[in-house]
């Protein structure tokens, strides 16, 4: 299987002390809740795994490029919080989030336009977790959750562990389109499913690489009002635009009917785990409850080198330096598959964030030819991982964040030499070898 | 509400830029998921902020006391740490968990008898995260969960984010009764209920303060291999032994069928919330995605630091060192019990751990004695938090592990001062002004 070819995931073997006969018997079958069924292995792992080869030219994952960071001066201060604070930075502390950083996460959120309380903050292990709380707290399983198609493949899996139900929007350049929108839910209502909420990314979307138009804004809301369907906006891509503009967040359009979810992970530093749910005050109630639950707070070391950044670093400079980095390396892959990418294939045009979408010619499968462009030493992300009714298959994720512009230029040239190859065979033998598959639709 | 004192948890305020008429109004309250009615507010929250008052004599928490870390040495390490190895430490890593972090794992697991591959571990946010995650693969709603009466509130909480109903077992000083276990299990099977796994602490039990004896363990593992109930075995207490000593873990004797919680923050550093499930192969691999929709990764310089402290300190003789703290404070409650608590009350023993659960005699009613406690200036954990059926009001748990040895004479000796009134106004008014409740079974 693909898969396993990527992670270089081993299947199961005999452990110490026990025989296994078969290693895919797993005597716990019958014991998983229903939600189990639907966790099945994202592409994030296999994706890590690729990245660390280092013959292979990533475009797959989602890494920020974090080496523009002040180590030494981190490396002091975070030295200094465990000298002189240690017993508080290594103790338990609460579950909402220490209040020093919730006042200067508002601070943060006010560069997008919204206006916040600290105590509606409430801090999470990543945004992720606030994505997987937030779920949990509104969808029964069989809700449905609106998203755009594609969207982004962690979101996917969290809406599947809880058994909601996805139903895809579809955006066009200028984001989520809202006509589109509207009819999504005025069918929902004819066949009555519950609709729970909107979760959109609206800011250099992940994957599409597209913005929502200002002017669509006020409508999306609008039409979610009608509805009576809360909004959840993930915005952790928003700081990114690379002329450094930014656009009104939802959540200050809407406050009472958005909740919003940020992340220190691409404009500071994605392995502290450090993001946040802003909420209106019952729903950041029940989160701080779920927090509880799920891991009883959050660490209280990496709130205090987050809060201690915020408050002696040039933070916002820092963001400017990654703009400027992020902002060459899509033009290296902008320039890049302007020159190499066969006749046919087009690709989103981001003015921020990580990611480009490429939709290929009919007759290439992006997932199967994945095994084939690894072996040509470069990986991306096929498009299918980011839809759950089997879209996606001419579609592909490049990610720009991470490698160097020359390995940019040098990934999107073995891409097209793999992309050129495909479309021969695909002209001159169709499906008939299987190794083709052509679009279902 | 008593809750609401305890917390200085004020009800919703205005927020800047919009008007909230009634506080209590949640505009939400439709939208939940039927889980979300399960989660109520834990003392937990409660506890830390009573906790927080110096003149009050907090014996109410969980918190480990950190005294003793050698904060100069961690200091200088995660310096080192984010100087040298900055770029991995603060970005993403596998949901698995670092592969040298699982190998010291299984270190300090062979210190109870467990003999463990490092691909059966799997790193979380704290044990609770893995606590969690468990109940996430395996309770559908309505499903059971049998634990000990009383058991740990986080546990409960947990279990009722999911909706499990939890069957309490009841314990002596040796621990989970088999006889009653199965009893429990039998009853389950009769009355057609699907019990899903058995959650126990068998070491230094929060909140009983009991352990189970070694000749039971093989007996409660046959049973329920007989009901073919997993069990879940929750051990973060289980190398605080006062005199040393250490059990055989449940895992250790039947590793087919126990899934294992381990946590370092009793045993080194709770603020950084990194725990580990040990589990079968099958198992672990559907906890690792279930923590790619949770957090995506545990926070990565958390588990360098841990790794470099296991690496590099006689984390062993810390522990030592920790024992000796605990058994100091452990003998500071249970001789001032003895001196000061009024004729009628009864407490456990404990070899080990943080808590000494106590019973006061009829006619006190430990939950509604709090307030008056903490206007004595002393706090404790009020009983039926335990519990899910409503038991518990004539137990209280105290906590040894944070206050010093005299502040934890001072506050048993405020304690007795409330419940020696408590009883005189028992005795002379029995139940007639509502203040003090008669036990109702």
């Amino acid at each position: 299987m693909a898969n396993d070819e990527l992670t270089g995931h081993s299947p199961a073997k005999p452990q110490s002390g026990r025989t296994v006969l078969d290693p895919h018997f797993d005597p716990h079958l019958d014991r998983y809740a229903a939600r189990t069924a639907g966790m099945t292995a994202s592409e994030i792992r296999a994706l890590f795994a690729v990245a660390s080869r280092p013959e292979v030219v990533s475009l797959a994952g989602g890494m920020p490029n974090l080496a523009a960071l002040p180590l030494d001066t981190l490396s002091t201060q975070v030295a200094q919080i465990i000298a002189e604070d240690g017993l508080t930075a290594l103790q338990y502390a609460s579950a909402h989030g220490l209040p020093p950083l919730r006042e200067q996460i508002c601070d943060v959120m006010a560069l997008e336009g919204i206006t916040a309380h600290p105590d509606d903050v409430v801090v999470t292990v990543g945004s992720q977790m606030g994505l997987d709380l937030v779920t949990r707290l509104f969808c029964d399983p069989g809700d449905v959750v609106v998203a755009e198609g594609p969207s982004y493949v962690g979101a996917l899996g969290s809406f599947a562990s809880y058994q909601a139900q996805v139903v895809h929007v579809a955006m066009d350049e200028h984001g989520l389109v809202p006509e589109a929108l509207r009819a999504a839910l005025r069918q929902a209502r004819i066949t009555g499913r519950r609709v729970k909420f909107l979760y959109t990314i609206p800011n250099f979307h992940n994957p599409a690489g597209v913005t929502l138009a200002v002017e669509r804004r006020a409508e999306i809301l609008e039409i979610c009002r009608t509805y009576d369907v809360l909004v959840v906006e993930d915005n952790p891509y928003g700081l990114l635009g690379f002329d450094g503009q930014t656009y009104p967040a939802l959540h200050s359009l809407d406050p009472d009917n958005v909740v919003y979810l940020g992340s220190f992970s691409k404009t500071f530093a994605s392995g502290l785990r450090v993001g946040w749910v802003l909420a209106p005050p019952a729903v950041r109630e029940k989160l701080v409850l779920a927090t509880e639950s799920a891991t009883l707070c959050p660490p209280t070391l990496n709130q205090l080198i987050v809060s201690r950044y915020l408050a002696t670093h040039d933070w916002q400079s820092q963001i400017k330096t990654f703009q400027q980095n992020y902002r060459e390396r899509r033009d290296a892959m902008l320039s890049a598959l302007e020159q190499y990418l066969p006749p046919g294939c087009t690709w989103t045009k981001p003015d921020g964030g990580f990611y480009v979408w490429v939709t290929v010619p009919e007759g290439v499968d992006t997932k199967a030819m994945l095994p084939r462009a690894v072996s040509a030493q470069v990986a991306y992300a096929s498009g299918t991982g980011f839809y759950t009714d089997g879209s996606g298959s001419r579609q592909m994720r490049l990610s720009y964040c991470y490698p160097t512009p020359e390995r940019i230029r040098e990934g999107v040239r073995r891409l097209a030499a793999v992309l050129h190859s495909e479309l021969e065979l695909a002209r001159a033998f169709g499906d008939r070898f299987g190794r083709i598959q052509l679009p279902s639709r």
